[in-house]
C-alpha cells in the first residue's frame, strides 16, 4: 500500500523473526486503524519519548510487553492468519500494557497482572469481534476498555496491586466556575491539539502527539487530516460547553474524538462532504459521551479510556441506508400465544 | 385505518408541507405505538396543556423542536420512506425534546444541546433498531433513554448546561415508613390513574392524562383499555409493596407500566386471555424494574425515564414458542480446540 | 447416560407426577450442567443440610419453591419439551429461590416477590437464550443474576421487603492490610476448597460442598475433577493477590471459578491439555471479574452472585478458531453515504 515500507515488507515476509516484529508493529499501528509497520514503529517511538519525558518508562515497557503478549496469544489460539499479519491481535494489548502502569502500581504482581490482562484482551477481541460481526461492525478498542475497566476495578480488592493513581470515588457534581476559567492562550490550544492525539496511548506530551500525526501521514493522508480535524472540533466544542480546562489541556476530552474522526471520516466510510458532516456530528456526540463516562464512572473511580470513541463510532456505523425497522405491529410466534396460534403459525 | 382521519390523510398525501406535518404528528403518536396523526396531535395538545399549567412551556416547545429535528434527521439519512411516513423517526426525538428542559437549564446552549440530542436520537434509533431486528424485536423508546441518560450525565461536566433539576447523588437506602404512609383517597387514585399516562411525556397532570387516553381511543380501543389496565395494576401493586407515595401520586411508578401494557396487550400480541395474563405479569415486572432503576441510578442522579418499559417489554417479547436453547453440551469450533479438532471439524 | 439412575428414569417416564419430580430434580442438577435427577436430589440434600445448620431453613424452602415455580412457568409457556425434560427451565429458578431469602426478609410479601421472581427467571431464560443462541453460546445462569440483581435493587424502594442483609452502599476502597493477614491453616484451605463449591447455591458449609462434589461424581467424573481444580486455582491465585481472607474463607471468591472450570473444562469443550490450559486461564479471569463486581457493586449494595462465571465463560466460549473479524476498511451501505453510493451499491 505505502511504497515507503515496501523494502521492509519484502524482507519481513521471508524471515520468521522479522515477520513476528512486523506483525507486532502493525498491531501498534492498528490502534489508529493503520496496518503499517512504520506507523506502528513511530507510535512506539512517540510512546517512549513521552514516557521518558514524564519519568514513567514503565508505561512504554508495558506497552511493548502488552503488544507482544496479546499477539502471541492470538497465535496460540489458531486465529485467522491474515488478520494476524495486519496486526488485529495486538492493538488492544498495547493499550492494556500502557494503561495498567499508568493507573496501577505493585512490582512483580503488577507485571503478572499486565500479562494476564494483555492475553485476556485477545480473548476479549475474538469474543467482541464475533458478536459485532453480526451487524458488520468492528470490535474497535472495546476489548481494551473492557479489560482495562475490569482489571482496574478488581485491583481495589487485591492488596498486591496498588490503585493510588485512580481518583477517589465520588458522586457526580456539576462542574464549578473555577475549573473552567483558565487562560486560553495560543500555546494552550497548540498543546491541546496534539495532546488529544498523544493521549490515545495515554501519553500527555505535545511532541508525542506530533510524532503520532507524522506516523499517520506515513500510512494515510486522510487519517492524519481527520485526526487533526477531530482534535480541533473536540477542543472547540468542549471549550464552548465549558468543561474542566485542566482535563481539556491534558488532551482527555479529545482522544476519543480523534479516533472517531479517523474511523468515520477516513477508514470505514469513503471521504465525501456527506461523510464529513456525519463525522463532525459523530465527534460532537463523542465529546458528550466523554462527559457521560466521566460522570458515570465518578463513583467507581474509573477512567473513560477510549470508551467514548467506541460507543459513538458503533452508534454511527450501525445505521444503514433504507433500513427497514421492526414495525409496531403483531409479532408472530411469541411464547404468550396459545396452542391454537401454534397451529396457525405452523399451518 | 381509522375513518376519522381519512379526509386529512387524503389531503396530506398530496401536499409537501402537510405531508411533513402529518409525518411529525404520527411521530408523536408512535410514542404509544399509534401511527395516527390525530392521536399525535392530541398528544401535543395534552403536552401543551400540562406544560402551561405547570409554568414550564419550554417542555412543550422542546417536544415540538425535538420531534421536528429528529424527523428531519431521518430524512437526511435516506431512511426507509414507509417507516418515515408512519412516524418511526420522530417518537424518540419528541421525548428527548420534552426531557431536556425538564431536567436541565441553560439558555441558548441548552437548545443547541437539545437539537444535537434530538438528531442523535435518530442515529441511535437506526443503530438500536438494526441490532434488535436480529431477534425480531423493535427498538421501543430505548434510543430516547440512551440519549437522555448520556446527555444528562454529561451535563454535569459542562458549565453552560445546568443540572439543578437532577437530584443529588446518594447510595440507595431502604425506603422509610414516612415516605409510604400518605392518605390514599379516591382523588389520589383518580389522579394517579391518569398521571401514570401523562408522565409518559414527562407531564404531571391529570387532564393531560385524560387527553392522552382519548388520543389513544381515536386510534385503538384496545390500546386505550390496556393503558388504563396497566395504570391500575401498577398502582395497585406498588401500593401493596409500599413504595414512595409522592412518586406514586406523580405517576412515576406507572408510566412504564402503561407502555408495557399497551405494547404487550394490544400492539405486539393479538389480545386474548393468555396474552392478558402475560401482559399483567409483564406489568408487575415493569413495576419492579422501575424500583431497580431508581436504586441503581441513585448514585448518578439519573431518572428512570421509560427504561423499565423497554427492558420489561424486550424481556417479554424475546421468548418464543417451542424455542430450543443451546444445550449444555460440547460446542464445536472453539478457539481452545487443537489443530486436530480443526481437521475433524473441517473433514 | 448414568446407569445408577436407569431404574428411576424408567419409572419416571411413565408417571406424570414422577416425571414432574424428575424434571425438577434435573433442573436442580443443571445449575452445574448435569441433567441428572440424582445429582439434583443430592444438591437439594446439600442445600437443606447447610441451611438447617445455619438456621436459615427459608433458603432451602425458597430453593424448592423457586425450582417448582420456574419449571411450571416453562410448561405454561409452551416451551420446547426436550429442553424441559432435562431441566433447562428450572436451574435459574432454584437459584432465585435460594438467593431471595438470603438477602431479603419480609413475611408473605417476600414469598410473593420470590414467586414472581422465579417465574420471571424463566421468561428471562427464554429471552437471554434466544439472544445468545445467535453466537452458539448458552444463557448460563445470567437469567438468575439478572432477576437477582433487579429484584434486590428494587427492594430498597419497597417498604414491605426488607434489605437488611445487603451491605450498605460505599465507594470502592483499596483493601487494607488487616483484611488480608489471617492465618492460613490446613483447615482454612480444606474448608475453602469445598465452600467454593457450596456457595454456588449460596450455602456456606464444608459438608454441603462435599455433598455437591459427590453429586457431580454421580453424573460426571470430569465435572467433579474440574470443580475441585477450579476451586483450588481460585483459592491459590486469590491468596497470592491478597484479597479479603474472610470472603475467601466463606467461598465467595471461588464459587464462580468452580462453575467456569466445570463449564469450560468438562461441558462445552472436550477435555484435553489445550482445553485444560484454556480453562485455567478462564478461572484466573473469573477471579479477577469477581473482584471487578465487588468494586462495581459497592455503591449499589449488590452481591456478585454467579455473574463472574457468566461473563468469563461467555468471554471464553465466543472466540472461534480461524475466525475472520471485520477488517479496518470501508463498510458499504452506511446511512452516511450519498444517493449516488446507493445507486452504486444496488447496481
Amino acid at each position: 500500500m505505502t511504497t515507503i515500507t515496501k523494502p521492509w515488507d519484502d524482507v519481513a515476509d521471508k524471515n520468521v523473526v522479522l515477520r513476528f516484529i512486523d506483525t507486532n508493529l502493525k498491531g501498534s499501528g492498528q490502534v489508529m486503524f493503520q496496518g503499517n509497520a512504520l506507523t506502528g514503529l513511530l507510535f512506539l517511538v512517540g510512546i517512549f519519548w513521552g514516557a521518558i519525558a514524564a519519568y514513567t518508562i514503565t508505561v512504554a515497557i508495558g506497552a511493548v510487553v502488552g503488544l507482544v503478549v496479546s499477539t502471541v496469544t492470538g497465535m496460540m489460539l489458531h486465529s485467522d492468519d491474515d488478520s494476524m499479519r495486519i496486526g488485529l491481535y495486538g492493538y488492544n494489548g498495547v493499550l492494556v500494557g500502557a494503561a495498567f502502569p499508568t493507573f496501577l502500581a505493585g512490582g512483580v504482581m503488577l507485571w503478572i497482572y499486565l500479562v494476564v490482562g494483555a492475553a485476556a484482551s485477545t480473548i476479549a477481541f475474538l469474543a467482541v469481534a464475533n458478536v459485532f460481526k453480526t451487524w458488520g461492525v468492528p470490535a474497535l478498542t472495546f476489548p481494551f476498555n473492557l479489560v482495562n475497566w475490569f482489571f482496574l476495578l478488581a485491583a481495589f480488592q487485591f492488596l498486591r496491586i496498588e490503585t493510588s493513581d485512580l481518583s477517589a470515588g465520588q458522586f457526580p457534581q456539576h462542574i464549578g466556575d473555577a475549573s473552567v476559567h483558565a487562560e486560553i492562550t495560543f500555546s494552550f490550544l497548540w498543546d491541546t491539539l496534539f495532546r488529544n492525539v498523544s493521549q490515545i496511548f495515554l501519553i500527555n506530551n505535545t511532541v508525542t502527539g506530533i510524532i503520532f500525526v507524522i506516523a499517520l501521514l506515513v500510512a494515510s493522508r486522510w487519517a492524519a487530516l481527520f485526526a487533526l480535524i477531530g482534535s480541533a472540533i473536540a477542543m472547540g466544542s468542549v471549550l464552548a460547553l465549558g468543561a474542566n480546562t485542566v482535563d481539556i489541556g491534558n488532551g482527555l476530552y479529545g482522544l476519543s474524538s480523534v479516533l472517531t474522526a479517523i474511523a468515520l471520516g477516513s477508514v470505514f466510510y469513503n471521504p465525501s462532504w456527506r461523510v464529513f458532516v456525519y463525522t463532525v456530528f459523530g465527534v460532537l456526540v463523542t465529546v458528550v459521551i466523554h462527559g457521560t463516562l466521566v460522570s458515570a464512572f465518578a463513583p467507581i473511580s474509573l477512567p473513560a479510556g477510549t470508551g467514548p470513541f467506541v460507543f459513538a463510532t458503533w452508534l454511527f456505523l450501525l445505521p444503514k441506508k433504507k433500513f427497514v425497522p421492526i414495525q409496531h405491529d403483531t409479532i408472530e410466534g411469541g411464547a404468550a400465544e396459545g396452542k391454537d396460534s401454534i397451529a396457525k403459525a405452523n399451518g
